[in-house]
């Protein structure tokens, strides 16, 4: 008996070769859709093999995580990518992964840019264009996720690309919506009680109140947790028994 | 009314950004299969693209061209990776370019190893191996196209993966059937009469003379030319009119 | 017997491995300062030798042109790296190209930064900081090369970083003194006389004519020409016949 | 009042971007020589200053650790590159890292190759002559840090390199003096008393007991520890507490 449902989504095979990163073993069961680094940014073919079959033992939806060609930036830096090129490297991207997906049992259910690009599509109509096309052209019944309430989120409902909209566990938010830059001090939220009261109130009352004291509302379809943050344990196990008090259910 | 038919296939799309390789606007008419570079040793997803449209446009067949991760060797240093690793990259490679054909209309025939990959999988059971589990994994219904007598080519056959066994119509053999090394003297073909005649003589006698003379036999069915040779237009004219007198289709 | 002197320099050891970029062996005997790719944007360890070592036997100036880390870029686009990374991966590049040089007998004489990173110092304090950062690090007695005119030549004043204005003898300006941008029409001169005539221009009336007619003034102790520029040699040749004509004399 | 003095060495600088490997601050204090990354292999130029500022910090000789361009493989595959370019990008990687560590106060003192290129300059001709070449080139007086009794050393000699015989605290070796393979068993040392009693054996009966029993000489002038051991600190402490304990230096 749910009273609501939520996805939670987390960023995963970011390793690449011997530079290991995050945490995919022990994050794995607490979520239920897995972004999955696609070797320009962060990953490798191995890696993302890897990470592609945990998801499959663990039930875990499969993600496309498309990033920058900036392996030493980790994806963070923008870099100014003319429109046709960015389209060819996303798509290419996303056709890795869908066909290495398929290869092993699995499929491709959505598309989540990483870093610099997710901050980009979130904002500059260039940048969003192109993942719009590289997704339509790929034409495999792809869904989009990004940042609730984004300028993406309106040109993918103008092009009919299914739109997951999602909301931050672990970040705050300013008075205008938009992420808090982790340049700004408790941009990052670290108490998993405080994390798991902010997801609880975005899934419940569908808002969240901003640094600055207002209360934004905020449509969300799944709710995004930091692997990188030391707390992400930690916040998904708060988060965990908030919801089964609060009886939301996780579901991708 | 043709006596035979044979496959003419290039190594195509490998150029890299603002780097330019190869001749591939003048050399698609000529040919009934390109071999394009996956971004791995050359290539990048737009050129990619460029040349999966280039290859639409005119009718040639698609193959996938995998290579070793090493742009600047151009995948022509043999580099040591562990099997499981090689097999990830190799099937990330195939399942790029598969999706990205599909994406435009097209459809992925066959995977042919580059460069020093090539040669390794010619001699070497690890690598043979890890290639061909990589095909088989992808399942895609792809053939292997190969160094026709090679390792690879039994290996092919006992797992029951298509091969197309090829030949070179710009370079010598010795007598072990093997290529002539590129280090030594005489091993590239530069006169297109030559070329031609080889070429024929490999169609209708299934059969090759050696840098010191002796004949080999040899079934191919598929004929290479590489478009980095500066002869590699003129040897495709050449090779046109030889089919043309002799009654040969040019066919993938 | 000269009334007037310039330096001219062009982009030299782009080529990277098997890609080959530009035509060094033709440019190196027309110019009087090379601006030698470091291995980021463009060039290699190998390259960056047979550069420094062609540099040598020409007498020609040897210039480090450090560039983003993006070779399929070819450093043309921009990135946002923090500058703290940035002074470092600047100062790496000209600590490679330096010690190379000593190594075969050169000297490295000053830096200009390439594409992206060059149009970033023109105008952005940011990268420009970064840059004349690094410079001043390395402390072997380096100039900086740069736009005529542009944010990065005061501020290498300030820092006391000896600075070499250099003005474009292929490309035409705004009448804010800007390069007009390649995406513009009529953006590069490929006309010889057109080209020399504004280069002598620069040099004796210390001014140039922009796109919209103005004469604007411009000090440069330098001129580029671009080696990709298919008119390159006829450019230089046209120079040359100029200055014998008005005897300016080509000097670093 | 010491009875010997050994150098303790470990590999450095191995995180590139936002990617950590190693635990360089822990190891730092335990040690007397640093091999810094270079880039190539692992590091990046922001890394590499941090270490090299860290070197200084602790009064630690700089090592530059030149490794095969594949950061994929951590240089840890074997790459079969032409003499005349691993010359090149050996020398590039020195000069590097000369730099920088020249400009922020410090000097390089020797050279010690990585992974799968030590490897290949223990036994094979080709990859030591093209390291040696290198070493030459750069003139900057700098010492070649390699196995005990291998073929570099040999050349290094005839070479007039000077030439620092390492051996390892926490690997097994084979009864022919090469060290145990890592895909075999009990090839690496994890007790940190039975690591610290060979490295005492070593230094003061210039002796180890090779896997299978028997007893082989080997001088070396310094020892390696592996910073990737988990066992590392530990290991290095009771190296120091035996050290004391046996009145052995650690000196540089």
């Amino acid at each position: 008996m749910y009273q609501a449902q939520i996805d939670i989504n987390c960023d995963m095979g970011e390793s690449h070769g011997h530079f290991v990163v995050g945490n995919d073993t022990t994050i794995f069961p607490y979520i239920t859709s897995s972004n999955i680094a696609c070797g320009f940014h962060a990953g490798d073919p191995w890696h993302m093999r890897q990470s592609i079959r945990a998801a499959l033992h663990h039930g875990v939806r499969i993600g496309a995580h498309p990033g920058f060609p900036d392996l030493n930036g980790f994806g963070r830096q923008y870099m100014d990518i003319p429109s046709e090129q960015l389209t060819a490297q996303v798509a290419y991207q996303i056709a890795a992964i869908d066909g290495v997906a398929r290869s092993l049992g699995g499929k491709l259910a959505y598309v989540k840019p990483h870093g610099a690009l997710y901050n980009a599509v979130a904002s500059k109509e260039k940048e969003a264009a192109a993942v719009i096309q590289a997704i339509q052209e790929m034409d495999v019944g792809l869904a989009l996720m990004g940042l609730a309430g984004s300028l993406i989120e309106e040109m993918a409902q103008v092009k009919q690309v299914p739109f997951i909209p999602e909301a931050f566990a672990d970040r705050r938010y300013e008075s205008n919506g938009q992420l808090r830059s982790r340049r700004k001090k408790e941009a990052v939220i670290h108490d998993p009680e405080v994390a798991a009261r902010q997801v609880v109130r975005m899934v419940l009352q569908e808002e969240v109140e901003s640094f600055s004291g207002e209360i934004l509302s905020l449509k969300a379809r799944s709710i995004c947790i930091h692997g990188d943050n030391p707390a992400a344990v930690s916040i998904l196990k708060a988060i965990d028994d908030a919801f089964i008090r609060h009886q939301i259910k996780k579901s991708a």
